[in-house]
């Protein structure tokens, strides 16, 4: 099919942006803002977003017929079908919001919506490190961990667009408290808050100078970027905690590798930052926990798309 | 399309069989006969099975342009690609077994091979407990636990053919040595055999002696049939056995779930066997390890097929 141009939308809990691009991953143009759903209502959240779109479009002199829709990714819980989002975590008061209809209406453009997990699966595939293959999953390594899967060439959503919730299966019977409210799921052994608990849990014992200096000397201000940080210094505790969170991430996957058999594991944000400090310790779980026979058509590779991820998300929906 | 008939050929490692049926899940006619892989070459067991089926047709009065198409069920590894099969660890000596080219040769039809797990998803989709859905995972629960799955209305087998190997998810980090290789799998904790090891441990300390009972009082005799039966009667050590295995697959197939969001999963063997005295912990654990709004529309049934499953699982490859 020829290239299209698409509106993506990126809905996030701290910052939101529309992208004008094109099907073959050309970014035209963009425009963000903090997403503030403290001050801001949904409904005036949608509106500076559609007011974006519409700006754009007219500096780039695109009348409406010349795009191909526009795809919105934001966080789950949400309906695909109707396009409305359930109160993700990250966005208070957004409850039930009907932002395909919005859209549709103040575009007159056809408009999907997806979990942000999904389209930058979708993203990773057709322009990223996906690229290629017929069967993947990607997985977010960040505040939580969320999966995206593309399977036998397509996505594939489940029953009522709760497919990929990999972070959310159960690792360590009665392990620590996950915010889903369940214990011992991987997101509660391998995000960033887990590995930032991690750190302030052996802190507890004296060590962790190293950390606790970056976060300045305050331990509730520990994050996982401080602990990668100290890791990529050589700090051997920081290195240590990456290398057990690791290994919680590599027996998750290799769970998945053994369910799914995909060609590809795709991992984000934490993965792109710290590099092989937490790749090494996944990969060496993944061959511990999982059949050789399925690891060795399966490679696990860090994101590549980057920051133009979630500009991509949004265009991808319409590939 | 038309119902039309199929030959099913079901090769296990006990027992091998043929089946004249149709694609609307009539059983014309079939035979079946011990395998004995000790005693039969591959070559020779094809050939029995070759013969079972060109019998068939010439009593049935039906010419080969009747026939859709031959459908094998085998237990994995294999390739559905070139309908090779690979050395299942219940047929020793069957290494590389051409067993498409063979039928194809010996039958002069158009021949598919699957593994029986995904056969068995695609019969009871068709015909058993999975009717009706787009999305199922069917589980066996016998000697071990294997999976077949059925996602947005087609069958999904991975990269290599593996796909759906859910009873080798790592359940228990450091757990009971599994057949496979690794420790605490699924089905070193909830198949056949891990329910007559936890029978067997327990009975060390005076206990199950009904259990034993039913085993004849040799204790290495005792299997998960002894331990139902037991169950069945009442006797409250093999309830608690049942009860601690059916949380451990209830836990895996929580973590299914969570990856997969399917409208349904259906369980085999001991499943249907045991009924509720193992369905009820296995639900009560994914209620606990799942999050409702997944499992709320997800049905946990036991599999309708019975013994037909079998047949039908090679006649459900040509539908």
């Amino acid at each position: 099919m020829q290239d299209a141009v698409v509106i993506g939308v990126d809905i996030g809990g701290t910052k939101s942006a529309v992208a004008l691009g094109k099907t073959d991953g050309t970014i035209l143009d963009r425009r963000s803002e903090p997403t503030r759903p403290d001050v801001h209502s949904p409904q005036e959240t949608l509106e500076r977003l559609a007011k974006f779109a519409q700006e754009m479009l007219k500096a780039a002199k695109l009348p409406k017929e010349g795009v191909r829709g526009v795809g919105v990714s934001c966080g789950g819980p949400l309906d695909t079908r109707t396009g409305t989002i359930y109160a993700p975590p990250n966005m208070p008061g957004w409850e039930a919001v009907p932002v395909r209809t919005f859209f549709e209406q103040a575009l007159d453009l056809k408009v999907r919506v997806e979990n942000d997990a999904n389209a930058t699966a979708l993203a990773e595939w057709h322009f990223g490190a996906g690229k290629g293959v017929q069967s993947l999953v990607f997985l977010t390594m960040g505040t939580g961990i969320g999966g995206g899967l593309i399977l036998d060439g397509r996505l594939y959503r489940g029953a009522n667009d709760l497919a990929g919730e990999i972070g959310h299966q159960t690792i360590l019977i009665n392990g620590p408290q996950c915010g889903c409210g369940k214990r011992g799921c991987l997101e509660a052994l391998a995000s960033g808050p887990a590995i930032a608990r991690l750190a302030r849990e052996s802190m507890m014992y004296g060590r962790h100078k190293r950390v606790l200096g970056l976060a300045g000397g305050k331990p509730a201000d520990i994050t996982a970027a401080h602990v990668v940080e100290a890791a990529k210094e050589g700090d051997p505790f920081a290195v240590q905690i990456l290398k057990e969170a690791g290994t919680y991430m590599g027996i998750g996957i290799a769970n998945v590798i053994q369910m799914l058999n995909p060609e590809r594991i795709i991992l984000g944000t934490i993965a792109v930052h710290a590099g092989d400090l937490i790749l090494e310790p996944i990969r060496a779980a993944v061959t511990e926990y999982a059949w050789k026979r399925s690891t060795d058509v399966c490679e696990i590779l860090p994101a590549a798309l980057g920051d133009q991820a979630q500009d991509l998300a949004g265009i991808a929906l319409w590939i």
